[in-house]
């Protein structure tokens, strides 16, 4: 059964004391552990030694190609013949992958049964820990399925960090950026003076993104109107997102959200009179750490089509979440094609301007 | 959005006035319908002249041997090329298979969508159109995933039924004899008074079976404790019916709870004191409208197999809802596996009896 939002906010510091202490309030008949290829070698050996001898381990191939409904089958199929019942628990340890897919394995089991996100990236820290939407793709298009789903704990330990390339930290540093841009003026300062590589302890930027996203959450968990302004970035982001992985382009979804977040600064530029100055200021602050990634006038089109696919959208409308000011959001703009198009536009001035 | 249990008692009457007054006070973009071969020929029509054009009609194959997650797919891929968006609505036109499938298809397409419940068969008017359990089978286990999702209408039309063969009717009587068992003496007392095969009108009867389950429901919606005293005669029925449908037996749902119904009496006298005497009469009662199925010895082992992959169950130990008395319940009664075999040596007792 899933749990509530309501004081179960995440917690971050050593994973064996975490992990051990809430073990040890809790009497599961069955534990499974979730992680996919790389998290199974650099991350289950942190909590090996605490877990029950008969733990499930069940490992599903890294990366957003194993987030379908094919994986699930092969996970619920190792619970089956493990006999879990309702009073087993899934930790899922691993990044966005492995947390949404294990979220809505545990969702669907039986009707719901526990989870406990361990979320060993920094996007997955700092964005899909909290939240609980849990989902997988269908047919190419990003999290159709789903439902949402509390875990039981959010379980967060800066060391699994460690191993993290940067362009992995990148990834979710425009998440965080974008976190700044819809809620809080003061920490997008702080996020922009400094840069992810000279980071040694992530803790402080974590429980302000956290916080953040946490707060949005709570007040509409579902989702009607509010929570959207977590969108912002996301309506352009996951139309690119979905083209370029079409195409087999290698894009992590935190860079697609850079660039989405550059085309709605200017969305929000145009529509809310957000500032031209800011747009330009902020939207340099996004390419710093994006890949040079030109968008050709000849895919708008279907960068376009794929938007329209989007869950966020209502009545054949394209909805965008945009800004008025740095720290200020809108939830529900609707954004018509020949802006959509102009945004991309802007986009490829920005990451072309030296 | 799935809506929640208050203030949405099923409704009764006629299916065109019920249906157009309900779309008349909505406005989604895109209805479906899903719906088996059986429903599609006779109940579609009834129904047809009040839909959009545009209306996508899914019609999956007759029978448990669909519900599972390759026909969820197959209906996700027609929603997700209609290009239906979270003001989507699934109209389940058909009995329990449908509307359990369908049920789940809403509850998961894009995080929930809303749905709403058409129950054709008496079964599922009496007993699956209320209480807002989606779900499927998983490799041969039945109900294995699911989610809890209210509804946001249930409509029930009494002329459905007159397509329905005896077989179906006494398929549901043995939930409505379940209904009052568990909760209603004078209600059983109606009930065991008269023939399905003699009633020319039933909604008198379908309101009283869906009060109790309604009324139950209400109390415990996510089925912690008070709930499970609808699972009455499922503990021994669904592994009958779980071992009956491997060995290609036909079996219908109803009919395996009576079966189980008749096992659970022996097991209420025996661990509830409740009365031999009227545990004979309740079994004779029961026993009168099921097929004469004998239960050979040699296969309790493999039922009781079975029982073992309930959901209900809890550590490893067998539970069942048991009676103390006509009308009266408990919801949480371990069994041994003795104690289930006995009962199974029960059952097979009154079956044989002239």
């Amino acid at each position: 059964m899933s749990a509530t939002l309501e004081n179960n906010f995440p917690q971050i510091g050593n994973i064996q004391n975490l992990l051990s202490t809430f073990l040890a309030k809790t009497s599961y008949s069955q534990l499974v552990v979730l992680c996919d290829e790389n998290t199974h070698q650099y991350c289950l050996p942190l909590i090996k030694n605490i877990l029950p001898e008969n733990t499930l381990i069940a490992k599903i191939p890294a990366g957003e190609v194993s987030k379908n409904i094919e994986t699930c089958q092969l996970v619920w199929e190792q619970m089956l013949q493990k006999n879990c019942d309702r009073n087993a628990c899934v930790l899922n340890l691993g990044g966005g992958v492995v947390g949404d897919l294990g979220g809505f394995v545990a969702a669907v089991y039986k009707r719901g049964i526990d989870f406990v996100q361990i979320p060993t990236s920094l996007l997955a820290q700092v964005d899909a820990s909290v939240g609980g939407k849990t989902g997988i793709d269908f047919q190419g298009a990003k999290n159709i399925l789903g439902s949402f789903a509390q875990p039981q704990k959010v379980l967060i330990d800066v060391a699994f960090l460690q191993t993290l390339p940067l362009r992995h930290l990148y990834n979710a540093w425009f998440e965080m950026l974008k976190h700044a841009l819809i809620a809080d003026a003061a920490y997008w300062q702080e996020l922009t003076n400094q840069r992810p590589e000279d980071i040694a302890d992530w803790t402080s930027l974590i429980e302000q993104s956290i916080a953040i996203k946490y707060e949005v959450v709570r007040l509409d968990p579902l989702e009607k109107s509010w929570r959207k302004i977590l969108n912002f970035g996301h309506t352009v982001g996951h139309a690119v997102e979905s083209w370029a992985l079409q195409q087999q382009m290698d894009i992590l979804h935190g860079e697609a959200v850079g660039i989405g977040m550059i085309a709605e600064l200017y969305l929000s530029h145009k529509l809310l009179h957000f500032s031209e100055e800011k747009m330009w200021t902020c939207a340099k602050q996004i390419k710093k750490y994006l890949p040079k990634i030109i968008l050709q006038p000849q895919s708008f089109t279907e960068i376009l089509h794929w938007s329209m696919y989007d869950k966020k959208n209502a009545q054949g409308e394209i909805m965008a979440a945009l800004i008025t000011d740095i720290g200020k959001a809108q939830p529900q703009c609707v954004v018509c094609a020949v802006d959509f198009e102009a945004a991309l536009v802007f986009y490829n001035k920005v990451i072309q301007y030296e």
